[in-house]
């Protein structure tokens, strides 16, 4: 065979293997959808039980990753990330475990009335039906979607980053021994064995309409890509451009402790904020204690002219840094005049995510949360609350700051669609 | 000028007065999504008084619509479709007037919960953005569509098709100045002047992340097409093949009443049905009436070797059947083993729009509706009541069969996104 015939050869199979991948899918996720609760909740908790007993197997298969990811000259950040230990094993069966307590989505009744010609409607959540999920170096995502996505009575394919590869699948074994255990379909959760990224495109295809909705998990990169190509629906964000504004009505204590919390608490994640907005109004009482707090707690400040004037250790701030997400120990700033103005810098250079205003003034708060159009608005509280555990879901597989189906954080109910279940007497319609 | 370069020259002004409706439609709803409940219904109200002044005016540009269509050689149905009198432009007013009594969504707080840190936390209902409408020969749905949309507080862009374009800028034209009376954007509701196809090819691309949605109205190609090429998310169905399942425990009387009205009240509506499916175990006592009341209805029966011996004016059922929706007076009509063999033909054939099981046994009735996979699964009732004004939402803009987002009937609410507000006191996340 010459080197194009075995390529294309490949190509042939690794489509086929990704339709079969689907085709298994979608059966399995018939199942599910009348999976009973308590087979759901015993696979979860079977899963828990399995990844203990074979955290050393998983550690093994992570460590192999791990010198793998080295020899390929990895950094310590992504090695973080690969890296699993005793610790991060518990905390994954917790996880599966608390997942298993959460209230089961499906079959909630969402809404009902009844219609004068005695038609009874309701709204009844159903499993969405396929999930991909695609995602990049930390292993711990293929126990804590798969599980969520059993949760709300779905099927979920699950692409790993290639080099957590290993550690996925013997993450996996776990998952599908606890599946047999409640009796349910093995493929009801199912790896992608194949680094090619051109698994990555079958799944962007939507795998000949087997998967309802990818979510992608990772990095800017991998997030644009699966955007850009992506001909199913998507739950995810591309960045989390996150703005705190100080109104003039700001009580200055309150800003300082949600400013420097809102950047600080932790820099990585896309609810931290990357943009202070302090109004001109109430620049000469709460711009200098503002950008001081922020520099003391070991934060770089990047600001306009006027901020730049408050504190001599401000750098000077480029056109782009509005539009930065940093996911780092520094935070752009610069004076708005009031709350049309926030509103204004926001609607242009934020990303939809989580913002919040920091006031006493409710007319001028309630403002702000009617006309920023993101998937969070906060008052008086720090960005960082945008997470499904603190909006008390339970679990979540991300944040979403599309408009269509999911917004926000993205827990079990959001995994599910809906039908209406009509109960009559007999009824035709009149002509 | 070659004549490729002129053709190229043409493309590039479509391309480019796309991308200006696209802008000015993103910007209109930025104002509309703060518009008042009484702007908007202001808008509404007015928007009937002109339509119902400019009938005239209405009335001779669809003179010329249907004089230009019968020299294109249309039929009378294309012709009845599209054709408008003092009847339907009344039935049009009222429309917008019973659109503007309908409670508005925007704003509405759908769901609410307070943290143990204080914060509370709401889900409050926001417009979608922008939505695309691309429909046939119904001039009518340039009001329709147009004033939902509204009501939902998003813009919107209608692409009539291009027989019906000079009615629907006439009425257009009545919209506007509604909107105009009310203060709102004349942006809210565009009308794409171009009949080149390829307006609808850019509105399939999104015009540059302008349209958040597309609702295509009109026949199975145009749907196909919206269907396939579309790179945002589409509400819509390609077919409705809808059945009727006869059980052993059926009341014949029910069963009867409830099949000739599901088939026969209007046969080419999409929750028309177009297979009957009758219980092995009740073929003696129920198949023959059933088949005999349609027939007598004026109804053709295709039907399977069991159904055609059951009255010789059966015709036989091929394969094709099962899958074709007719939206005539045509039935196909078979032999099922009990309510797993329906739930099993319909998981084949179906197409997840509308199903009704007929059954006086409850517990049979419930495994129906829960296993049923399709937009809404009815007990008791006719198919034909799949539709947004009988299930008591005012007015849709048709029916979805997806799972994303909206599905079922797609009324205001269903236009609508959310956003979660919430408010503190200062709170800040701790490590």
């Amino acid at each position: 065979m010459t080197a194009a015939v075995k390529l294309a050869e490949a190509q042939d199979n690794l489509a086929q293997e990704m339709r079969d991948i689907g085709v298994r899918a979608r059966a399995a996720a018939s199942d599910l959808a009348h999976a009973s609760t308590q087979a759901k909740n015993g696979a979860l908790t079977a899963m828990a039980g399995h990844i203990r007993a074979g955290a050393e197997g998983i550690l093994k298969a992570n460590a192999q990753d791990i010198e793998a990811a080295r020899a390929k000259g990895r950094g310590s950040a992504f090695i973080d990330r690969l890296a699993l230990d005793q610790g991060r094993i518990e905390a994954m069966a917790e996880g599966l475990e608390a997942i298993a307590k959460l209230d089961d989505p499906v079959g909630d009744v969402i809404g009902q009335w009844e219609r004068p010609n005695g038609l009874k409607i309701q709204r009844v959540r159903v499993p969405l039906g396929v999930i991909g999920i695609i995602y990049e170096s930390r292993p711990n995502v293929t126990a804590d979607a798969g599980a969520l996505s059993l949760k709300a009575g779905n099927a979920v394919i699950l692409r790993s980053g290639s080099e957590s590869l290993g550690s996925a699948r013997a993450i996996h074994a776990c998952l599908v021994k606890g599946l047999t255990d409640a009796g349910l379909p093995e493929a009801a959760i199912q790896v992608v064995p194949s680094t090619d990224r051109a698994a990555v495109g079958a799944m962007l295809q939507g795998l000949d309409g087997a998967i309802d909705v990818i979510v992608p998990r990772g990095g800017k990169s991998l997030v644009e890509r699966v955007q850009r190509d992506a001909r199913v629906p998507v739950f995810g964000h591309l960045e989390g451009l996150c703005h705190v504004y100080v109104d003039r009505g700001a009580d200055l204590a309150k800003a300082e402790a949600i400013a420097v919390n809102a950047k600080m608490r932790r820099t990585g994640i896309c609810g931290a904020a990357e943009t202070l907005l302090v109004d001109r109004a109430c620049a000469k009482t709460h711009l200098k204690p503002l950008v001081t707090a922020l520099i003391e707690a070991g934060c770089e400040v990047r600001g306009d002219s006027d901020v730049e004037a408050a504190d001599a250790r401000v750098k000077p701030a480029s056109d782009a840094d509005w539009g930065t997400e940093y996911l780092d120990a520094v935070i752009s700033a610069k004076l708005v005049d009031g709350v049309e103005g926030a509103i204004q810098h926001i609607a242009t250079h934020g990303s939809q995510h989580t913002d919040s205003i920091v006031t006493e003034d409710d007319a001028v708060a309630e403002t702000f949360l009617r006309r920023v159009d993101s998937a969070i608005v906060l008052h008086n509280a720090s960005t960082q609350f945008a997470d499904g555990g603190e909006f008390g879901m339970g679990a979540e597989i991300g944040i979403a700051t599309g408009k269509m189906h999911a917004r926000g954080p993205v827990g079990v109910e959001q995994l599910t669609s809906f039908k209406y279940v009509v109960r009559g007497s007999g009824q035709t319609r009149p002509a």
